[in-house]
């Protein structure tokens, strides 16, 4: 029996789960800024990586993060939903002005993911359903009501049902369209079952390879693209792997509050730590194939759910004529 | 810290894993004939449970049950997708004799399930594509080619969309239509990941409430319908709970093997029940919210893939006129 | 050449336009009352075949009929989607008064059709967008909120996918669910094209054999069915043949207006009766299939919007909890 | 009444429609070369414009143009389908010799047009469904199997969902995968109605602003994508005026063949010429909106059987390995 441990990374496409792995328990790392405020079930928390050792200990690299947590959100109430796309919206403009994109500017907006794949449908279902005005612009440029900007959106689809990469795709697409920024809207994996379909991270960071759930091999950064990147994200899937070491976790608390022995109730295995106990989960398990990503059953409406969310949300950001304060009629 | 287990159900919709749990390592059932054929990756048992007593041990009713274990079926190979509808048609032609199905008798067709839940839209897609013929008969009697027999369709939906029991629904249509048989196609929640549409399970004992993952609160069966109700089955989800119990339960045996003193390594834990053990699993995760019945990241086409597999196998086994020794020509 | 066309019927499923083919020009039926109101592009005419006479002579059956005439509402103009919705709402609430369906009245809504069928589909679009409530009086009695009644919902399918005619499943549901009344939706094939997805009928006399596009053979009527049926239709399609007449009826106008001496511009062929010359047109184009059913280009669209005002008319006029003043916001 | 025909164009994407409207009555045409064969119901005319006059004459390019023809291909029927596909995967690779693209060269596959128009779907339809290998010669060059060449497929979509003009998007997905060969599918637009969904054009001519049903405003060519285009189009929509035209057209000849005295029938009308009266159908029709483009009632079917066609011809057109002369085994 041998477990090496040492050079375990734990999967997650979340900053904020990642942060809180480096620093179980909500200890302090040097080099990372973070803020964190509720307002009527939807958590905001606002991070930045400033240190490249910050960077390293969290495994996440230098930038602004924003997550909105809304663990209600899977219930189906309409009313919350308009207040998250209202709370993105408003999150949004402000991350924009944060890292310096002028209101001005064109955007891009890139729905990465398989419209065939449900829980990898996030990007297309996005772009489906933002308003695209930069046609205006081109076909008649001065004729535009003041408060848009020129907005375009494609979706590039994978490389399995293109051949293509889809950084390739989405690089030619920049080169012959020239926007300033590009949002590139994409499924994640997360650690823990009740993440999926609850939160949103924004970031400054771009797509980096191996992210997301479709197994990208490049990226989609300023160095491939030219222009800034910022990455939307919903985690839709787990490991099941991770699904199992979390409920360890769950059972293994629940015991220790109702006894004082706990050793010998679960032996060498109870004292593990986390991550080793994952990667004995996973040794188990991937073997056997059992280690397949899971989605909740539910996910057809939990994906229309999210993807309307951040398409409104983008209409109102994006465009000052859409009034960012309610945002739920501009979308159907 | 009180667990009471003893009338502790294990929630699995699979006759063969009911059984395995009720005799583990494959031990005798009085009342009970199995057998077991295989061929090319295409596992078949072929079930009877004989007595009350066999019944009340295995928890699952008298009648019939034929189940299909394919663990290659995940993979997309068109091939084997082929092999398999052609068995699954040979099977179910062998059932109808056994449980007296008359060749000619009129027969409708189920689809229970939400067409859009794709886990629970089993029924649904199978309705979609098999052949209906009843209306040549009614409208041209005598004018049918021979090899065909009546056959309808239909998927009634579930009750949270159309307000109406789908039982009431699929009773009203029966006395409507006369079938002198029904064929109740639903997706089921298994213990296993990796049974999750690679088995498929005929049964002659109708559907019951409670079963399928759509929450049916009354049954479709002989003695609601009138008329024999043989029941087609595919798990298409599974609990959190059980993914986790059976993984802890693969983690424990992979330990063993590689240890001579098993106590000390997993305490008091280790050494539960398997019942106990899931039932702790439960109590932990319910409360949290995480006891979601989850499904793999590629739903969609593992969907696809099994509903065209048994459209066409019932194409072949209900028709003559379809060559049940290569069935796959017929749907698309 | 032999052209008898004494007991030519024009084919229109809307009874406006048979009372204009029956009395062109406006001019005056005994036995049919008729008022017409225009609201900002809606135009309503609420119309009341009285007598057998009146029947005969228009082609359509003694009973009620509403028709929300609205030319823009192909272009799209959400604004005015909604106010249609509204005022189809009142229309409907003030027709139910009419033919004194109670309000507190179980009702069945009926989507007829073809899911498959875009310009077909009208029905079960409208049925996946209304709120059914009825599970809720059969589930927890007395505990529904006031404003709300018994709604159910359902799409039966066609006869050719699924073998069984429509109106034996309506009735079978019928009979298990008891409604009080049935509302059923049914795309219909008009006149012209201008009314395709502009129009909505509302009329108290059922649905007969041959009515709407999917050639019904049976009736869905209080006859059959044993409760009042209100029937909901739009035109999405046209035959060619009416498309080709219509067209030489306006090239005729047209020219009439700038010439003295039509004659000899078109002969006795501009001289016809326009059912002679329409049957003239049919005699032509059947035998080398050219009469075809058409459908505009944009037809998904087009079915989307008018589906969604039907269904969010129906939710504010069946429940009076439902704001009937503006409907919008319940779909979706 | 001022009738200026001049320079009026009657419009059909289809080079064998213009070349019978510029040649009516099959007169001959110098510079235009042509060849008819035909074999069970699909009939094939090979024809290449080669002289300016020719194309001048015809309003078409200089080029090859191929076109299958196959009035029985909207009656659903299967097996002649599967000729089709074979019919038109042999012709296919011929024109691609003919025009001397390379048997190992990169091709990239183009559907144009938008998914949510059903008509103009046709593209994006066949995308979906070509096997795609450039990703295996990408990632494992020198592994991929004999008998393969590297294939990819995008659908770009229409610059009203991505405010993009199509052409900027496929020219910067060439310039980033650098295929020998552009293979462009788009829906197109024909004279008559029966010529919808029943003919495939090829042609090497590329596509050009205008053509097609979605209004492009520039072409896919050589010229603007520095490789070869070959373009592969359906007509799936008529203009309601050419309906009207070609049926009086009908008409006139049908009454001709009665009577031995035609112009007092229909006057001047009847003597004018295709062209003016067409010119007048339009005249009177588009200021009233009447002249829409519309489609066959059943247009989801038949754009489902011909996008399948066409997707598994080019599969067995473009890859050696797979069998030419029975392609219908490999879509689905």
């Amino acid at each position: 029996m041998d477990l090496d441990l040492s050079n375990y990374n734990v999967r997650t496409d979340l900053a904020l789960e990642a942060r809180d792995l480096a620093a179980p328990g909500g200890g302090q790392i040097p080099g990372l800024w973070s803020e964190d405020v509720q307002d009527g079930g939807v958590y905001v928390n606002r991070m930045q990586i400033q240190t490249p050792q910050a960077s390293q200990q969290i495994g996440k690299m230098i930038g602004h993060y924003v997550t909105l947590d809304v663990p209600g959100l899977r219930k189906g109430d309409a009313d919350l939903q308009d207040r998250v796309a209202t709370a993105f919206a408003q999150e949004f403009e402000g991350f924009l002005r944060r890292v310096g994109v002028n209101p001005n500017s064109n955007v891009l907006i890139v729905g990465l993911g398989n419209w065939n794949v449900t829980p990898d449908a996030l990007g297309p279902m996005v772009v489906e359903n933002v308003e695209v005005t930069r046609q205006y612009f081109e076909l008649m440029p001065g004729q535009v009501d003041p408060g848009y900007r020129p907005v375009s959106a494609v979706a590039p689809g994978v490389m399995g049902t293109t051949g293509i990469e889809s950084s390739d795709i989405v690089a030619g697409i920049v080169q012959k369209s020239r926007p300033d920024v590009v949002i590139a809207i994409d499924a994640l994996a997360a650690r823990s079952l009740e993440r999926v379909n609850t939160t949103i991270q924004i970031a400054d960071t771009g797509i980096h390879p191996g992210s997301g759930i479709g197994n990208k091999r490049r990226g989609l950064t300023r160095e491939t693209l030219g222009v800034p990147v910022i990455a939307i994200g919903v985690p839709t899937v787990v490991y099941a792997s991770t699904i199992v070491n979390d409920s360890m976790d769950l059972v293994f608390q629940h015991m220790k509050q109702h006894t004082n022995n706990f050793q010998p109730l679960f032996g060498v295995f109870g004292g593990m730590q986390e991550q080793q106990r994952l990667q004995l989960v996973k040794e188990v398990l991937q073997p056997l194939g059992h280690d397949l990503l899971v989605t909740p059953k539910e996910i057809d409406d939990f994906m229309e759910d999210i993807a309307n969310i951040i398409a409104s949300g983008l209409n109102a950001a994006l465009h000052e004529a859409v009034d960012s304060s309610n945002v739920a009629a501009y979308t159907h």
